[in-house]
């Protein structure tokens, strides 16, 4: 321990440094964990036979971005070396990054993670997985770092702003707090490209009546598991931004920021669930679009939630939540089909976030300051989004273009019919034999007083594929007949006696291993 | 950086001070993260046709009491301008709360959402929207707020106490650190109120024969879930309550009441199960009434967690199990319906709790003190039990009284039947549309040789209503024949056709899109 | 406030060792959420059957801990009193230690939990719950502890490790920062114990035909949750090893083991998804097989996340997944059945992890060091991972033996085929009762023009047993003919009219109470 002042200070300053890095840590931490909000509020968005591709993308999304972000992502983001107003070109796989930096590596990571898995809502249900992993290697890897670099590193362009005669030569910048503009209106510009690019889900729209058919996810608890989640992450999103908690004024920015999202949430989730109900949006007390609009909210508060007074949040927040439904139904109107509404609740709200800074900053806002730096200010907030939306829009529309025109950007439309959870993954979300004594054997069980045929493939082990394929045993447990191979290789005469019964009732599931059917003798 | 010893100690004040709102921020998150906890141990313990309803009403308390704790809540529980014993009148809206004390409104905001989302449980699948929105305002906005200033604020009469000749004018208070009575006795007394006032739901008893029909919950893991993450999020609850970390003693206080939650918890968990399969209870091994044992520990834990040894934890957490229990069987034995025991584990639980800690509190206690002093502690114990009590009963039983005297306290009888998601909300948790390819459809697949007819209502896309209702198209995905309009504008000719069949099978679902409907011809 | 330099530095050696307890507090709470991670994998990975079984497992295992590591294990591991080699002996029941050791008892409690946990899923679906809860209370209060003692206590064989006159009498030790032997080689043995004594699962493997019938788990998006909540986990299970941030270097160190948890974690992810499309060890892009090869990869890392390089936690990480896939094919061509692969997540990838470390270390490793002493640090950690996994395998030996001796390891054939939740919790984990409305109903809906008979049981309330079984009643919300008494109950004449239909349709779930029956006169 120490034994003078000088010792004492340099004590001082290495305990700061060490909280410092815990509060990115820790923060960083949430933010991971809303990946796992995003998976489920998509997964629950879905139907069950996209079930697992949609959590497979999300979990990837992270994955992936843990190498790509890595590799060459935080390199452009904040390699500083160069000192180039538009790209960093140094640190790439973290060579020669301090020790010092890794917990704003790791911070920083995660909100590529964020960036990137934004736009997998806008394309379930009919994106290749294929092209999905590319664009994440792009989105994480160098659309939105480079962006970050302009914001939010000290060289980059919309940091430095510009100074101007006119305003005394006061610099004016571009002003993000936690992303409203580099998180959410990159991320939603992503996902429009991505969206119209891949055009709609099969029966999603019917031209020549120009009517919508609404198509549901499976569960609204996934969804609203995912919901929870992110509300949760959100917090840190936003707190977190201020990136330590050392300084003086750090506690109180931070406290600010969580209360504010909170207040901002709050108010377009009430909103939202009111504009629903009276017959001006619908007229339900909708789950799905109170969380919705409560994500909006704090999607538009990020930009300025450090420098807001609660009321204005309240204000964004009320405001928000009509961007959202806005967005939303133009959207529909011209046929782009966003399954999530990812592009309302994160470039509707991001953008009206990036513009909301500019009037409700509590002393560089028009409604404070009322000056001509303000009005500035808002010409800057119009800029970082132009530039950071018409980059994107390039960008993304590059890589979703040279995908489709290569043809392995959507699925086949068999594949869209039946689902991608078996034929990309074979890994149904409810495997129907897994209910055995559950819900769905007892529905089966209607047809327990005839003869039920199973017919079960093996698993390929691997190194051993000679043993499949060894003819037909009993499975001990389910007492039924199985028949050795896919479900392809089934005899046809055996099916085509299964198929022939004048009032027979049969179930049958071909991209499964469970085959149950009745014989037309019994009934 | 400081140069000399002055500067130091105002750097380090204000490092301190800064991680104290680290502190409040984290612990404030984890128990935000609590709300989704409650949604899904109540989701899972209602039936799939309740599940939207319930899942909606959680995440509304988190949004209402965002708005209403931050408009009123805080000042009639912090707002101390007035330093009145029985209720703060400062704050209002967040209007010249410092920003050094952001930290704490949103710790506090998070104990409110708590305290109101109790009484969801215990109201659930019967209590109308409307009124449960009312109830969340008065909760959060007053009735929670108000015991928030007796006992936690430095000028409520419940902190004050009175002081005593007998025990030479030393004082005496009521003690609850981290709200077994403030928050659990408050929610569940007000969970009683709601689940009195409403009745028990249709079929929950039957008079005559005095018994008990179960109704189960549709989803065991959904229920444990919720339970996990309330286990996570009561130690945040219970660790959180030294509301700082920075002064001496703050860490081990805090590691204190961590650990007797742990072990409370642990051992009323230990304990219910074993009640429940010794034929005590019950005779299986329940995973239900463990979570909620567990729960009720934490519950009653709260009050003392950190002025208790770790065996007195043991004891209180093993009588926990018993009292859960107690309280459960006698609220069935008189008639009461509560889905979740909310009841037994957070009124039952908290009240003994509030005793436990006159007993049990290492230095005060009844056990360890054995002095005048620590009997009227006991005494201030029952004190403020009652009037906590009592205050929330009079005036919950005020909003729910006049909400059933208006006629908007219960649902109808056939929205109750129906269940509430699909009249109220128009989200079937399990959209069976949802399922194609996935489990359900291989069941209707038991009609797949006979033409099905799908009847499809449309999106109203908001300010486009005349597009609805263009005639029938075919959906391209399902291949069916898609008729216009809402199940409700089906031509009657082709229902009544539909329904005649001598043997048809036929599956209809008049609350949702789908119609699946068999011909007899073929059959 | 202090006013002098000693008051000063005292008061910093407070701030610092609370701001330790917090990041233990804080940590261990994210590591108590793990257990939810576990619960959900393995829940996911069975068939509904024995879904509630394995999550009571789950959350005993937290509770079980929190008892036994309480009363015993603490003591066993940091009971340091006689300063033994082999085993602590003071702190039974925490009584003697002091609050400032709190914090680490609760962080060193979660690490038990874990442990713990993982054999959960390597039994599922066949073992006794009362063996389950004999194991886990060994493992968390004696087995998993000593071996904490040996490799993490000051005192232990392996942290002391040994002097070598060919090293100018330099010690050498076993290193293992956050368990890759301690936790997961350790839970990884017992878990092969475990299905090793137990067998494999009726209809697992196909002995003539030497087939391995797959059984799928019956939810991939709760299995996803659990793998998502472990990442999350898995972030302060490492970052939280370092045990405090407050000295010089900590912030840095615990940054470094969350970004090589993360870089290895995502090559394990992506390496384990080419692996299986590119026709090596399958054909598809598997999530659940990127979920595990993941974790192994998280796993792998544990032993020097805090000194490796981020290119080096890239190679351990890809040499993961083989590790994980490689271990998985060796135990199905053996004939264990392991439903979670628990054995190659824990085991394969902790003695990989504990040999990685030799080699790669930054600044003792082979790679790196290139001398003697290096290799006898890969000698120790051979020494380490032979006797932590020798003394697991002895210990547990012995407690699966003794119970598989005494015939209460496995559940009864009977039980397995019908699935544990009903016979041994009596609660379905999706109750298809509670489905009215809901997608189920819509398929019973089939029979709706006939008369449907429910059977329902009453729940026996405790203390009034004679109420039960008071004749028939109409559940007004069924509005179908309620006859009392449970299933078994039904009067024999009913019952066989009910069976008797020529072409009738009949549901009948004899383990719960609905029973939906079809009169034959209507078809």
């Amino acid at each position: 321990m120490a034994g003078n002042i000088s010792e004492l200070i340099i004590e001082t300053v290495n305990f700061k440094d060490n909280v410092d890095h815990l509060f990115l840590i820790i923060m960083g931490m949430c933010i991971v964990f809303m990946q796992c909000g995003f998976a489920f509020l998509e997964a629950g968005a879905v139907r069950s036979k996209n079930t697992t591709n949609i959590l497979i993308k999300n979990v990837m999304d992270l994955f992936i971005s843990g190498v790509s972000y890595w590799l060459f992502g935080f390199a452009f983001a904040f390699g500083d070396g160069v000192a180039d107003k538009f790209i960093g070109l140094k640190y790439f796989a973290s060579s020669d990054v301090p020790h010092s930096k890794y917990a704003l590596f790791f911070f920083q990571f995660t909100f590529a993670a964020t960036a990137s898995t934004i736009v997998s809502g806008a394309v379930a249900e009919r994106c290749e997985f294929v092209a999905y992993f590319v664009y994440s290697v792009f989105i994480t890897g160098f659309i939105y770092p480079v962006v970050t670099h302009w914001a939010w590193s000290s060289g980059g362009w919309l940091t430095i702003g510009d100074t101007y005669s006119g305003l005394n030569n006061e610099s004016v910048a571009y002003q993000d707090f936690a992303g409203s503009g580099v998180v959410h209106v990159l991320g939603g510009i992503a996902a429009l490209v991505g969206a119209v690019m891949l055009g709609p889900r099969i029966g999603r729209f019917h031209r020549s009546s120009k009517t919508v058919a609404p198509i549901r996810g499976h569960s609204v608890p996934i969804a609203a598991l995912g919901g929870f989640i992110l509300f949760f992450g959100f917090l840190a999103f936003n707190g977190g931004s201020q990136l330590s908690i050392s300084n003086p004024g750090d506690g109180a920015a931070v406290s600010i920021a969580v209360v504010n999202t909170v207040i901002s949430g709050s108010c377009a989730a009430v909103m939202s669930l009111i504009l629903n109900r009276l017959h001006i949006f619908g007229n339900t007390w909708s789950l799905l679009i109170t969380i919705n609009g409560a994500l909006t909210g704090m999607v538009a508060i990020c930009a300025g939630c450090n420098v807001y007074e609660p009321y204005a949040s309240c204000v964004i927040g009320l405001i928000s939540a009509i961007v959202y439904r806005t967005y939303s139904v133009i959207l529909l109107k011209i046929g782009v089909d966003d399954p999530l509404d990812a592009v309302a609740v994160h470039f509707g709200g991001g953008s009206w976030g990036v513009i909301a800074v500019a009037f409700f900053d509590n002393s560089n806002g028009i409604f404070y300051a009322r000056d001509l730096k303000s009005a500035y200010k808002l010409g800057w907030q119009f800029i970082g989004l132009f530039a950071i939306a018409g980059w994107t829009l390039v960008l993304s529309g590059i890589v979703f273009g040279i995908m489709k025109a290569l043809g392995f950007l959507r699925v086949s439309r068999e594949e869209e019919e039946k689902g991608l959870d078996i034929p990309k993954h074979n890994e149904p979300a409810y495997p129907v034999e897994a209910y055995g004594h559950g819900h769905i054997e007892r529905l089966i069980q209607i047809l327990e007083n005839n003869p039920t045929v199973v017919t079960q493939g093996f698993t390929n082990v691997a190194y051993e594929k000679e043993i499949t394929d060894k003819g037909q045993y009993e499975n001990p447990e389910t007492q039924n007949v199985l028949r050795n191979g896919s479900s392809e290789k089934v005899v046809p005469s055996r099916e085509v006696h299964l198929k022939t019964p004048a009032n027979g009732v049969r179930v049958t599931a071909p991209h499964s291993e469970v085959r149950v059917t009745v014989n037309d003798t019994k009934l």
